[in-house]
């Protein structure tokens, strides 16, 4: 059992778990350079908002081994990897504002130890965001007789983080509580994080889960069978707006309908004050294939084309909470938390 | 290019196109006896609730040919094949209650001239349907530079029926009265009959269309590139709630929330006045193995266990219109009709 997903195997080699053999095979990837993290990025041997941010910090950091003259290259073949996280975009810049003013020498010590402590701070976010969340998702619960009923999209996971996760972590807080909690794991298609990746987490750390379709989410939720919708978000907008898997709206929809709590879970970096709203952020389309294929089978017939959006936009009004390392906020309360921070 | 998916190949041979060979291959099964019928019904040859009724009524005619003497026989065999089925027990009954009174030499060709009566009757049916429906699909189209855009859900198409289908039918007479029309085809988890079936069938008839997963519905709506949502239904009570493959609720509430109509395209005999609401259909809850493979291989750990219910319920809420062969309706217009039918 792995505690963190991204860690320095040497001092010029990162290790991380190659999240594209789940679940079937627990195997670590190793990045020499910076291309390799691109590579690694791009091709979703780390994925997940918080981990690709952390992972692009590690990326710059490799970058300077090779060298540390040139921040640019490696700041645009990072960036590219993927458009709609904005941790991608916030980390490779929080790195080369670090570096800048420093001189090439002291950018390689400087580069791995900023993209070590990103990671911690991305660990004790996600551990703070569980136990905030942990309080929410108790009060959400409609029956001492069974478990906490928490219904998840895709993995918003520790996989999508260095630890804990973001949606997932009031879970394994509850847990680690004691508290009897039951995991609803929607399979999210196209790429089946969920079936994959969040069932994997549940199963290695021993909470009680079942996965369903997506398409269950509207049974579910009209048969009282979720306490709560819990998921993590690729971006917020300064007005509470969502990117984060597609498929997430349809889950707030019918949370919305049937008066079950949506939550949303993440760290506050995710929150991003040039974006006024969610038509403001780009979606990302990905390959086809990834839908007409399924382990590699064709499912529909060869003349048929496919559409791959990742990510969908959750409005504002349907979410009820903010699960962040600040505590559970309101879009209100999101919204004056940023201007209190004066980037509002 | 078949035109039906059952017809008679001869005086003592029913055909069928062998659904379980698609979307890869389009072959025609063929049946001479009542126990191929049976096999070809039992084992998904052929499948959707009106074909599998006009299917049964074949396979009572090939039994009269074996063997006029005996009715009972051969209805508890096709019976016994999908025991949930309502329009198989309703074809067999029709065909028997009309072969008893005859002559063993009379029912050989009333029980075939019987089959075909009952497959052209759906056919029929679901051509109106499609006639009433073009016309309401029309009046949703959001602009003339576009084709008409329609998404729909799992296969409510002319596989599900004899000819035309039911979801499909108005996308058809749209098509061959030379109208634009895309349809957005959603994949439908977990037996992905909108992969195999639907988008078979469109590129059979070269009607334009893209498959998505079932995921992707919020965003289409949201970005406006769905003019209206047309599925079919299992069943529809008697306040015009919606019993049909899962997922469709998830459709409507984006729909709803979007402002895109959202229509219910069914044969008048799947409103059941017995019913009084949704809450009172059964939903059937199917074998988890479809959810935890996809053609054959796991896609979530082996400790992982699923669920895996086949219908939800969409509220009549939600619903802006029952294409029927009795025109398109309202919910308030479908409960003054079961009135008429004195069945209300």
């Amino acid at each position: 059992m792995l505690d963190r997903t991204i860690w320095w195997e040497s001092d010029e080699v990162v290790a991380v778990i190659d999240q594209t053999k789940l679940p079937h095979e627990t195997a670590v990837a190793r990045w020499a350079t910076v291309d390799d993290a691109a590579r690694g990025i791009s091709s979703m041997q780390v994925r997940g908002a918080p981990l690709i941010g952390v992972a692009a910090a590690h990326g710059m950091a490799l970058a300077m081994l090779a060298d540390p003259t040139d921040l640019d290259r490696p700041s645009r073949t990072l960036v590219a990897t993927r458009p709609t996280a904005v941790n991608l975009t916030w980390a490779v810049r929080v790195v080369g504002d670090a570096l800048r003013p420093l001189t090439p020498e002291e950018r390689r010590g400087a580069a791995r130890a900023l993209a070590s402590r990103l990671a911690d701070e991305d660990a004790a976010a996600c551990r703070s965001i569980g136990e905030h969340g942990v309080e929410r998702l108790l009060a959400t619960r409609r029956g001492a007789d069974r478990p906490l009923q928490v219904l998840t999209h895709c993995n918003a996971g520790r996989l999508a983080c260095v630890e804990w996760g973001t949606a997932t972590s009031p879970i394994y807080v509850a847990h680690e509580r004691g508290i009897a909690v039951h995991v609803w794991v929607s399979e999210t298609r196209p790429r089946n994080q969920g079936a994959a990746l969040t069932a994997w987490e549940l199963v290695d750390r021993g909470v009680a889960h079942t996965l369903v379709v997506d398409n269950a989410a509207g049974h579910l939720l009209r048969s009282g069978l979720v306490d709560a919708v819990i998921v993590g978000a690729d971006r917020i907008a300064a007005n509470g707006d969502v990117a984060n898997k597609i498929g997430t709206s349809l889950k707030a929809l019918a949370a919305h309908e049937h008066g079950v709590p949506f939550l949303v879970a993440a760290p506050w970096s995710t929150v991003d004050p040039a974006c006024p709203e969610g038509d403001s952020i780009p979606i990302e389309e990905r390959d086809p294939d990834e839908v007409l294929r399924v382990n590699g089978a064709p499912i529909a017939p060869s003349a048929t084309p496919a559409r791959n959006w990742g990510f969908d936009i959750t409005p504002a009004r349907l979410v009820d909470g903010y699960v962040t390392e600040r505590g559970v906020l309101t879009a209100a309360e999101l919204a004056a938390e940023l201007s209190r921070s004066g980037l509002g």
